[in-house]
């Protein structure tokens, strides 16, 4: 492995660029980016070597292809289409059905690996990009078995090296978990964001009153609009259903306060509290 | 001043003390608890230096009441009819209308100060007290003009001391606010939590998939229901109206996805992105 290309050279991809530099110093990491500015970023930060296009992809051994999943699905097939029968591509996005489903013919499918990194910030582009973004973070890989068994392990290797530890899901079960423990943390957040500004027209209030609590509740509306709207697109069957069950669970926790029923809500909050084991896990 | 009195030993009284005794080390801070093991605890962490009892407060120059709020407007009177003329009491609860209104007239009335500083963690007990909580933190103090000015002199002195910075408000104006900065953002992690773990029967998908995004909107999840239960009471009004807009932005959202207007969806994140330049304000 020689030449590594990153397609999106944001938080995602440009943190993976710079644990492969580090890992492997040898390895040339090309970036490849529709935003000419970030890719400038990219390389001025030296979270990429050099610049390159899809011209170039016939070289590639490894490509990374982390950009918004709607742009996924329509450039996963034209780079399948230019690599080489030996490189190995693998897709970074939040959604796994519709990216499996659009390569799911296609003649260099076994060449294609589907993975999610479950890790990020609040930011975006570049600059966002950090060391160790996935040290610890669980990597979900979906369809292993559709991959070439020499290339699974090429990838295995490479995040075993990062830090990361893997799970295996298919692609249907992945989005159905993701929408619960992922996409509606955001909604919950943007949407807390978006009911306290509109409230809050006199921003000072905010700012001296919002302590610490509000500011972990509502760190995920600081996330990128671009990243998130063709998520929601995508996984919009299993974004659906579990905010029907978000907005009932909240709808019955005012009709208790309606009702007076603190026995109630003392007991909604206390079997919740259970949720400290399962994070503690986490960590 | 000489003797301080803690009463409740736990998370926001354990903080004060530990701080009151690293900037004054020639007080003394005794605690009194309806929780013996608590008290015991305190006092084996160095939170205080002695138990103490009701009846040792006509000795008190300074009492911070710092007990779940429904406890607080039962308890406040009787210590004010404890204490001597020219000691100060401060209660720290996070809804300030019932607390006001219950010594409206107590003939020891500018004996105390409402304040409310906007700090914790989500964890609670002796155990979770910690040296430097209220540092950089804002403290709203309510009726303050109700308050004898040597005493809101001796209060304010010690709040600079512990790094906070002070805001004047009504208690009215406090409820409302704080509902939606603080209480609402303590709902809707309780309800996320729950409905993930309601979903996630095996945890152990939790467990793998969940990032620091969920983490973080579920934190407050963790918090107290023992001490968040008769917040809700005491704030009902205020909390159903923040519950109301927050439920009905998220019904919004939902309905924007169902009808596939994503350019919604992509201006409703947008638009609340702009709490990035609001947060950056409380760092």
């Amino acid at each position: 492995m020689k030449n590594v290309y990153v397609i999106g050279v944001g938080l995602i991809g440009g943190s993976m660029a710079l644990d492969i530099k580090s890992i492997h110093p040898k390895l040339s990491v090309f970036g490849i980016d529709s935003n000419s500015n970030h890719l400038d970023e990219a390389l001025a930060l030296k979270v990429i070597d050099a610049k390159a296009t899809y011209e170039d992809l016939k070289q590639a051994d490894f490509v990374i292809l982390s950009i918004p999943v709607d742009a996924a699905v329509i450039e996963l097939p034209k780079v399948l289409d230019l690599i080489s029968d030996t490189c190995l591509v693998i897709d970074v996005g939040s959604t796994k059905m519709d990216i499996c489903k659009v390569v799911e013919r296609h003649p260099k499918r076994r060449n294609f690996l589907a993975a999610h990194p479950i890790s990020g910030t609040e930011f975006s582009g570049p600059k966002a990009a950090i060391h160790n973004l996935y040290k610890n973070k669980t990597n979900i890989i979906c369809e292993v078995e559709k991959t070439a068994f020499k290339l699974q392990e090429k990838a295995l290797k490479l995040f075993g090296e990062m830090g990361m530890r893997i799970r295996y899901m298919n692609p249907e079960a992945h989005d159905k978990h993701i929408a619960y423990v992922s996409h509606l943390s955001h909604i919950s957040s943007f949407m807390l964001g978006k009911t306290v500004i509109e409230k809050e027209k006199n921003e000072r209030d905010i700012f001296d009153m919002a302590g610490s609590g509000f500011e972990s509740t509502v760190r995920l509306a600081k996330s990128s609009p671009e990243m998130w709207t063709p998520i929601f697109k995508q996984n919009k069957a299993n974004v659906l259903e579990v905010l029907d069950d978000y907005i009932a669970n909240l709808t019955k926790f005012k009709e208790y306060i309606h009702a007076d029923d603190f026995e109630a809500i003392y007991n909604e909050m206390k079997n919740t509290n259970h949720i400290k084991d399962i994070l503690n896990g986490i960590n």
